[in-house]
Protein backbone atom coordinates (compact mmCIF):
# COMPACT_ATOMS: atom_id res chain seq x y z
CA UNK A 1 0.00 0.00 0.00
CA UNK A 2 1.35 3.64 -0.89
CA UNK A 3 -0.60 6.62 0.51
CA UNK A 4 -0.04 10.17 0.83
CA UNK A 5 -2.05 13.33 1.96
CA UNK A 6 -2.80 15.97 -0.75
CA UNK A 7 -2.63 18.32 1.78
CA UNK A 8 1.20 17.90 2.09
CA UNK A 9 2.01 16.48 -1.66
CA UNK A 10 4.09 18.42 -3.52
CA UNK A 11 2.09 21.06 -5.78
CA UNK A 12 3.85 22.29 -9.10
CA UNK A 13 2.18 24.89 -11.40
CA UNK A 14 0.64 23.79 -14.68
CA UNK A 15 2.70 26.04 -16.85
CA UNK A 16 1.17 24.34 -20.39
CA UNK A 17 0.13 27.08 -22.89
CA UNK A 18 -3.77 28.30 -21.71
CA UNK A 19 -3.19 27.15 -18.27
CA UNK A 20 -4.06 30.27 -15.65
CA UNK A 21 -3.72 29.80 -11.95
CA UNK A 22 -3.57 26.36 -12.07
CA UNK A 23 -1.19 24.16 -9.90
CA UNK A 24 -1.56 20.36 -10.20
CA UNK A 25 -0.47 17.30 -7.93
CA UNK A 26 0.65 14.19 -8.69
CA UNK A 27 -0.64 11.73 -5.88
CA UNK A 28 -0.65 7.89 -7.37
CA UNK A 29 1.24 7.51 -10.40
CA UNK A 30 3.19 4.39 -12.02
CA UNK A 31 6.33 5.65 -9.79
CA UNK A 32 4.60 4.77 -7.17
CA UNK A 33 3.43 1.40 -8.68
CA UNK A 34 -0.21 2.43 -9.86
CA UNK A 35 -0.48 -0.37 -12.93
CA UNK A 36 -3.27 1.44 -14.98
CA UNK A 37 -4.10 4.91 -14.18
CA UNK A 38 -3.16 8.33 -12.42
CA UNK A 39 -4.53 10.03 -10.02
CA UNK A 40 -4.29 14.07 -9.75
CA UNK A 41 -5.30 16.90 -8.19
CA UNK A 42 -6.13 20.29 -9.62
CA UNK A 43 -6.20 23.32 -7.68
CA UNK A 44 -7.35 26.01 -10.16
CA UNK A 45 -7.75 29.65 -8.25
CA UNK A 46 -10.44 32.36 -8.48
CA UNK A 47 -10.70 33.26 -12.50
CA UNK A 48 -8.02 31.32 -13.75
CA UNK A 49 -8.50 27.59 -15.97
CA UNK A 50 -6.66 24.52 -17.47
CA UNK A 51 -6.10 25.24 -20.88
CA UNK A 52 -8.82 24.83 -23.63
CA UNK A 53 -7.71 21.50 -25.48
CA UNK A 54 -8.54 17.98 -26.56
CA UNK A 55 -6.44 14.69 -26.31
CA UNK A 56 -6.72 11.31 -27.28
CA UNK A 57 -7.30 10.09 -23.55
CA UNK A 58 -10.28 10.84 -21.18
CA UNK A 59 -10.70 12.26 -17.85
CA UNK A 60 -12.55 10.85 -14.96
CA UNK A 61 -12.83 14.18 -12.97
CA UNK A 62 -14.40 15.00 -9.37
CA UNK A 63 -14.87 18.31 -7.90
CA UNK A 64 -13.74 18.57 -3.69
CA UNK A 65 -14.47 22.13 -3.21
CA UNK A 66 -15.01 25.25 -5.07
CA UNK A 67 -17.07 26.15 -8.01
CA UNK A 68 -16.67 26.28 -12.00
CA UNK A 69 -17.27 25.74 -15.17
CA UNK A 70 -16.52 23.13 -17.64
CA UNK A 71 -16.47 24.47 -21.19
CA UNK A 72 -16.70 21.94 -24.34
CA UNK A 73 -18.29 22.38 -27.62
CA UNK A 74 -21.32 22.18 -26.66
CA UNK A 75 -21.43 25.15 -24.15
CA UNK A 76 -20.69 25.32 -20.24
CA UNK A 77 -22.28 23.14 -17.55
CA UNK A 78 -21.51 24.86 -14.28
CA UNK A 79 -20.46 22.30 -11.85
CA UNK A 80 -19.86 22.02 -7.63
CA UNK A 81 -18.64 19.85 -4.71
CA UNK A 82 -19.19 16.07 -5.33
CA UNK A 83 -19.62 16.19 -9.32
CA UNK A 84 -18.64 13.49 -11.08
CA UNK A 85 -17.61 14.65 -15.14
CA UNK A 86 -16.53 11.93 -17.70
CA UNK A 87 -14.66 14.04 -20.46
CA UNK A 88 -14.44 11.68 -23.42
CA UNK A 89 -11.31 11.34 -25.93
CA UNK A 90 -11.08 13.79 -28.28
CA UNK A 91 -13.74 15.86 -26.90
CA UNK A 92 -12.73 19.89 -26.38
CA UNK A 93 -12.72 21.12 -22.66
CA UNK A 94 -11.66 23.63 -20.58
CA UNK A 95 -12.05 24.08 -16.40
CA UNK A 96 -13.11 27.37 -15.23
CA UNK A 97 -13.22 28.64 -11.74
CA UNK A 98 -16.43 30.98 -11.16
CA UNK A 99 -16.35 31.29 -6.73
CA UNK A 100 -14.54 32.98 -4.91
CA UNK A 101 -12.17 30.44 -3.51
CA UNK A 102 -10.08 27.80 -5.90
CA UNK A 103 -11.99 24.88 -7.87
CA UNK A 104 -10.11 21.75 -6.40
CA UNK A 105 -10.38 18.59 -8.29
CA UNK A 106 -9.38 15.28 -9.47
CA UNK A 107 -8.96 14.39 -12.07
CA UNK A 108 -7.16 10.65 -13.20
CA UNK A 109 -5.97 9.38 -16.46
CA UNK A 110 -4.49 6.26 -18.50
CA UNK A 111 -1.17 5.19 -17.94
CA UNK A 112 0.40 6.39 -21.18
CA UNK A 113 1.23 9.73 -23.00
CA UNK A 114 -0.98 11.49 -20.50
CA UNK A 115 1.41 10.27 -18.14
CA UNK A 116 4.60 10.90 -19.77
CA UNK A 117 7.33 12.17 -16.79
CA UNK A 118 5.39 10.95 -14.01
CA UNK B 1 -19.30 14.88 -21.82
CA UNK B 2 -21.53 12.80 -19.23
CA UNK B 3 -21.66 14.42 -15.72
CA UNK B 4 -23.33 13.42 -12.49
CA UNK B 5 -23.19 14.58 -9.27
CA UNK B 6 -22.66 12.49 -6.45
CA UNK B 7 -25.70 14.18 -3.82
CA UNK B 8 -28.15 12.93 -6.16
CA UNK B 9 -26.66 9.86 -7.66
CA UNK B 10 -28.11 6.30 -6.97
CA UNK B 11 -26.93 4.13 -4.23
CA UNK B 12 -27.07 0.94 -3.43
CA UNK B 13 -26.21 -1.58 -0.24
CA UNK B 14 -22.90 -3.47 -0.28
CA UNK B 15 -24.06 -6.97 0.10
CA UNK B 16 -20.53 -8.48 0.23
CA UNK B 17 -20.13 -11.26 2.85
CA UNK B 18 -17.63 -8.93 5.37
CA UNK B 19 -19.02 -5.49 4.48
CA UNK B 20 -21.23 -3.58 7.05
CA UNK B 21 -22.91 -0.22 6.77
CA UNK B 22 -21.12 0.55 3.43
CA UNK B 23 -23.25 1.66 0.49
CA UNK B 24 -21.98 2.12 -2.89
CA UNK B 25 -22.53 4.59 -5.67
CA UNK B 26 -21.27 3.63 -9.10
CA UNK B 27 -20.25 7.37 -10.60
CA UNK B 28 -18.40 7.11 -14.05
CA UNK B 29 -18.47 3.64 -15.24
CA UNK B 30 -17.82 1.69 -19.13
CA UNK B 31 -22.13 2.36 -18.98
CA UNK B 32 -21.54 6.18 -19.34
CA UNK B 33 -18.80 5.32 -21.89
CA UNK B 34 -15.59 5.49 -19.65
CA UNK B 35 -13.44 3.92 -21.97
CA UNK B 36 -10.80 2.16 -19.10
CA UNK B 37 -11.72 2.63 -15.50
CA UNK B 38 -14.62 3.05 -12.76
CA UNK B 39 -15.08 5.91 -10.57
CA UNK B 40 -17.18 4.88 -7.13
CA UNK B 41 -18.06 6.30 -4.15
CA UNK B 42 -18.29 4.65 -0.81
CA UNK B 43 -19.96 5.72 2.62
CA UNK B 44 -18.85 3.94 5.33
CA UNK B 45 -21.30 4.41 8.39
CA UNK B 46 -19.66 4.73 11.83
CA UNK B 47 -18.23 1.44 12.85
CA UNK B 48 -18.94 0.15 9.53
CA UNK B 49 -16.01 -1.42 7.39
CA UNK B 50 -15.48 -2.88 3.49
CA UNK B 51 -14.87 -6.67 3.51
CA UNK B 52 -11.32 -7.15 4.50
CA UNK B 53 -10.77 -9.32 0.95
CA UNK B 54 -8.07 -9.03 -1.81
CA UNK B 55 -8.43 -9.20 -5.98
CA UNK B 56 -6.03 -9.13 -8.95
CA UNK B 57 -6.77 -5.55 -9.37
CA UNK B 58 -5.89 -2.17 -7.80
CA UNK B 59 -7.76 0.19 -5.81
CA UNK B 60 -6.93 3.97 -6.31
CA UNK B 61 -9.15 5.43 -3.24
CA UNK B 62 -8.96 9.22 -2.00
CA UNK B 63 -10.65 10.43 1.09
CA UNK B 64 -13.83 12.65 0.54
CA UNK B 65 -14.51 13.29 4.24
CA UNK B 66 -14.54 11.59 7.62
CA UNK B 67 -11.58 9.49 9.75
CA UNK B 68 -10.97 5.85 8.96
CA UNK B 69 -8.33 3.02 8.96
CA UNK B 70 -7.21 0.98 6.00
CA UNK B 71 -6.29 -2.48 7.39
CA UNK B 72 -3.74 -4.47 5.72
CA UNK B 73 -1.07 -7.66 6.57
CA UNK B 74 1.11 -4.51 7.59
CA UNK B 75 -1.17 -3.21 10.16
CA UNK B 76 -3.42 -0.46 10.15
CA UNK B 77 -2.74 2.79 8.41
CA UNK B 78 -5.00 5.98 9.81
CA UNK B 79 -6.27 8.09 6.90
CA UNK B 80 -8.45 11.22 6.53
CA UNK B 81 -9.72 13.81 4.30
CA UNK B 82 -7.22 14.60 1.31
CA UNK B 83 -5.60 11.23 1.57
CA UNK B 84 -5.03 9.23 -1.39
CA UNK B 85 -4.32 5.47 -1.45
CA UNK B 86 -3.04 3.16 -3.57
CA UNK B 87 -3.95 -0.48 -2.83
CA UNK B 88 -1.59 -3.14 -4.87
CA UNK B 89 -3.31 -5.87 -6.83
CA UNK B 90 -3.43 -9.18 -4.50
CA UNK B 91 -3.01 -7.01 -1.33
CA UNK B 92 -5.29 -7.46 1.28
CA UNK B 93 -7.26 -4.40 2.62
CA UNK B 94 -10.13 -3.34 4.27
CA UNK B 95 -11.84 0.21 5.41
CA UNK B 96 -12.91 0.74 8.04
CA UNK B 97 -14.59 4.09 9.71
CA UNK B 98 -13.65 4.72 12.70
CA UNK B 99 -15.17 8.59 13.23
CA UNK B 100 -18.43 10.01 14.16
CA UNK B 101 -19.38 10.77 10.58
CA UNK B 102 -19.66 8.78 7.47
CA UNK B 103 -16.28 8.02 6.16
CA UNK B 104 -16.61 8.93 2.21
CA UNK B 105 -14.26 8.02 -0.29
CA UNK B 106 -13.72 7.83 -4.17
CA UNK B 107 -12.51 4.37 -5.78
CA UNK B 108 -11.10 3.57 -9.33
CA UNK B 109 -10.65 0.32 -10.25
CA UNK B 110 -10.14 -1.01 -13.74
CA UNK B 111 -12.73 -1.95 -16.16
CA UNK B 112 -12.84 -5.54 -16.01
CA UNK B 113 -13.90 -8.45 -13.25
CA UNK B 114 -13.69 -5.47 -10.56
CA UNK B 115 -16.54 -3.82 -12.78
CA UNK B 116 -18.91 -6.65 -13.86
CA UNK B 117 -22.67 -5.87 -14.32
CA UNK B 118 -21.89 -2.13 -14.50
Amino acid sequence: MYTINAQEAPTTTVDTEGAESTKIQWLLTSADGAPNFALRRFIVGPGGHTPRHSHDWEHEVYILRGEGVVVTDQGEVAVATDQAILVAPDESHQFRCTGPDSLEMLCIVPNGPATAGH
